[in-house]
């Protein structure tokens, strides 16, 4: 294709939406003129599954649910008033439970004032908020310093702590988990809680939480009387409740605009629930998903943003789009194995990481790179005429110009500047888009039935534990031995890795030997 | 497989390397009886090849180059007195250094002591310093607190800055460029030297450079008198770095133990060094990713340490193997396409994430998991006998059973801790299996040929935009009738996304229409 011929189709395709200030370009995609036709059909049937998805209908069959969030930023659209009344409910008492923590009406134990909070959660309860909080964060100047905790790792928990930089007195932790019984988010807050009280603090009197109305969390909480308590709902998934209270509290209490997030989420979902596929960009991202993997994940989806702050939106994307696509079975339950796998850190760093391989190597991906117009930073020239603003800018052209020239091809959202009002439009179009590639391929995106088995095979893993260590004696035995004693010896390897694992924390006794099953182990 | 067979497996392939407390396990990986007596061959001509390369070969034809790495860590190993020297005595000279700015003997300009870094570098000389500094620096013990530009986003430069969270007058900067001339780390040198100008002090006191002697960074350092500059060598890529001058310079300052790094690296090197597969990890990790990927990069490399600390250790491999193994031709100049993609996190958050597609989805992947022993942090039990670091462990088992048992498979490394020794070694392991893998598709793994396309094209759009700019007059004109002005009608679109950017920076007049063509653009 020559450059006249690409402009002309840059032309052709353009899909801007005028209230965000926001447009798609698919003009570096490989599609041919019928494409478009060719899956209007299918489109179609996209278009009507969203439509009833957002009037109330059962979309998630498997788990009985409706999946409501796209009502998060519009209540009025609900399919029953006291959803309506509840979503505004929700947003005002979050709103002003923050205003009160700023001002001090609600304030700790023992100091003056909350100065930090701390986020207690895992997946959709930790990627969308640690996402949002570095894209519109500012050192020095947020009303309450943002920090994270979202694993079950006792010395990653510690570093958390540590990171604080401040005494806890002072910190605000917030706990979030629908069900109340997420395994990582329970010891993190026991881990937590355990920090306070060390530091003489009651807990409850620092602690908010955000989870199911009767959960086992939302029991503790009115025993213990913690300072709050917001919704989760179960029309609305983990991994797209960041303009729930899930993403609104901390969101809030960090001091960010997130009434303009709500805004800008509901203007990209005004622009991507026309039934006009040319003008909406959420349904051409989904087609071009369709066209550059086969409808199949043959291809990885690379996301550049040239932006620091958009450094973590992959992370947060490869949950939206890998837990919601990678799919065993489709909806009329026909084995599919469907997927996109999701990677990408930013622009221009990445160029020094990888763009070798994108641009050489295996042709085994499409590009996202987004496009943020204004630089923000100091103006200064680092040539005559040149800011460091023009060189991202230019990499970025120059890249994907450089790509293309490999047949590597990509898309390109532009954005004027990272807001809270373009961070909810991003959110948004990648939802709405997720939701559309799921009807054509026909998939349940809302439910995520293949984590159980690990869970369950992690629950094993210390249910096994628990006999292993009953079995120990004071005279040192092979895992193997062990293994055989509780009745259990298919399980001699993870009876062998458990006790490696307990012996290298002094908590057995472990006598290593060069191979496995020589080792031994005793009681204490 | 049963789990007796799985068992016997892993006995029966465990490779472990005692000076080290590291483990290999293959046994969840896919290959039969055959495929290491298959693979004899190519694996002794990789065997060869490495030590060659070790003892001073032009193991980089394209650039003429010794390669040189391994060196780093074992100067004696060396093929000249010369280098030997140079490379011990900037091990010394560094370590002095970082001594003196710890002690006080070297001091800022203004202030008593350093009590921060600021690095300031992209690639080779960002992904690798970043990755130690969080997977062994300890918040609020650090002799110098470590922060990084590593972009040329000026937003990002600011906020970076910002995170300091104290006075640049007692920030010691790094400036790490091989050539001097790479621009993101020349922008980023530019905008930090002006705000520490802006500060009423002078860069060149609080200014270190990593850097080619004779570079024209180096040039700028000897006439300004900073205060120390350390070499790059070009028979060290960029790549592989991170134990060269590049890793210590910011690593001793920080406080790190990068003795006990280079200590690591070494023993793995020894390790890694013998001729005898089944014992070699490095060797066994090769072969596993040719297994898996049919030496074509047919699968990605999704790599999972469960520990917080090794988080960033996805983003430094990134480099590593792609830009290493992401290569169009052969060494004998045949077309090949080779690569394999890396991407992953850190467990068990990212099952949060994606395990549902792992699991489920498309099996474009296999795994690599990094079992950390010791847990540190607190030994709180969450439940009677059961501790957070339990639940880590039990999540990576589980979720490693769990897949295995949908045919998807992995390989797992197993450390005894996560310290600056063991940093050492897992470099060192990745850095031999990537030029053994490259030896056995028979490439070379140390130019990058591919990122100069893009690089030029960059360059281009910088020299197109002073032109367009030039060519603005104050009446309105399309980017069509602008590009035609200066000559160059084919570059109707690069043009129009220059001028979009520039007037969104206000340095120019935009009149935005509905259409990228309609849009007019002014000089201010």
């Amino acid at each position: 294709m020559n450059p006249q011929q690409l402009w002309d189709r840059y032309k052709t395709h353009f899909c801007a939406v005028p209230s965000l200030g926001l447009s798609l370009d698919i003009s570096r995609m490989n599609f041919d003129d019928g494409f478009f036709a060719s899956m209007a059909p299918a489109m179609g049937k996209a278009y009507r599954a969203m439509d009833a998805l957002e009037a109330g209908a059962i979309a998630n069959p498997d788990e009985k649910r409706m999946v409501g969030h796209y009502w998060l930023r519009a209540p009025r659209l609900a399919p029953e008033p006291a959803i309506t009344k509840e979503i505004e409910g929700t947003v005002a008492a979050i709103r002003d439970f923050a205003a009160k923590v700023h001002s001090g009406a609600v304030k700790p134990e023992k100091a003056p004032k909350f100065t930090r909070l701390l986020s207690v959660g895992i997946g959709g309860s930790a990627l969308g908020p640690e996402f949002v909080a570095d894209a519109l964060g500012e050192p020095g100047k947020d009303a309450l310093v943002a920090h994270f905790v979202d694993n079950t790792d006792p010395d990653g928990i510690a570093r958390d702590l540590e990171k604080l930089g401040g005494p806890l007195d002072e910190t605000i932790t917030i706990v979030m988990s629908k069900s109340g019984s997420t395994p990582e988010t329970r010891n993190g807050m026991l881990v937590v809680a355990e920090a306070y009280r060390k530091a003489g603090l009651d807990f409850a009197k620092h602690a908010v939480a955000v989870t199911g109305v009767g959960s086992k969390l939302d029991q503790q909480v009115q025993k213990e009387g913690w300072l709050a308590r917001f919704p989760m709902w179960d029309w609305v998934g983990g991994r797209t409740s960041e303009l729930s209270a899930v993403g609104l509290t901390p969101g809030f209490l960090q001091g960010l605009d997130m009434e303009a997030m709500l805004e800008g989420a509901a203007a990209m979902d005004v622009a991507t629930r026309v039934h006009d596929t040319p003008k909406n960009p959420a349904a051409l991202l989904a087609l071009m998903w369709h066209a550059a993997t086969d409808g199949k994940g043959l291809k990885d989806m690379v996301v550049l943003p040239y932006k620091d702050r958009l450094l973590l939106f992959s992370r947060y994307l490869q949950q939206l789009v890998m837990e919601s696509l990678g799919k065993q079975l489709d909806l009329d339950g026909n084995r599919v194995d469907q997927g996109i796998s999701v990677y990408g850190n930013k622009g221009s760093t990445d160029q020094h990481a990888y763009v070798q391989q994108l641009r050489d190597g295996v042709n085994n991906f499409f590009l996202t790179f987004i496009r943020v117009l204004e630089d923000g930073g100091t103006g200064l020239e680092v040539e005559p005429g040149v800011t460091a603003g023009d060189y991202l800018h230019g990499f970025l052209l120059g890249t994907r110009s450089a790509l293309f020239a490999n047949d590597r091809h990509s898309v390109t959202i532009t954005v004027p500047r990272v807001d809270a009002r373009t961070i909810g439009a991003l959110i948004a179009l990648f939802e709405r888009a997720v939701g559309f590639y799921a009807t054509l391929v026909n998939i349940n995106a809302y439910h995520q039935p293949g984590v159980e088995a690990g869970k369950k095979a992690a629950a094993e893993v210390l249910t096994l534990q628990a006999k292993v260590v009953g079995a120990l004696s004071s005279s040192p035995q092979t895992a193997e031995a062990i293994a055989a004693a509780i009745g259990q010896p298919d399980d001699a390897e993870t009876t062998y890795l458990i006790l490696q694992h307990l012996a290298a924390n002094g908590r057995i006794q472990g006598h290593p030997a060069s191979d496995p099953a020589s080792a031994t182990f005793a009681a204490k």
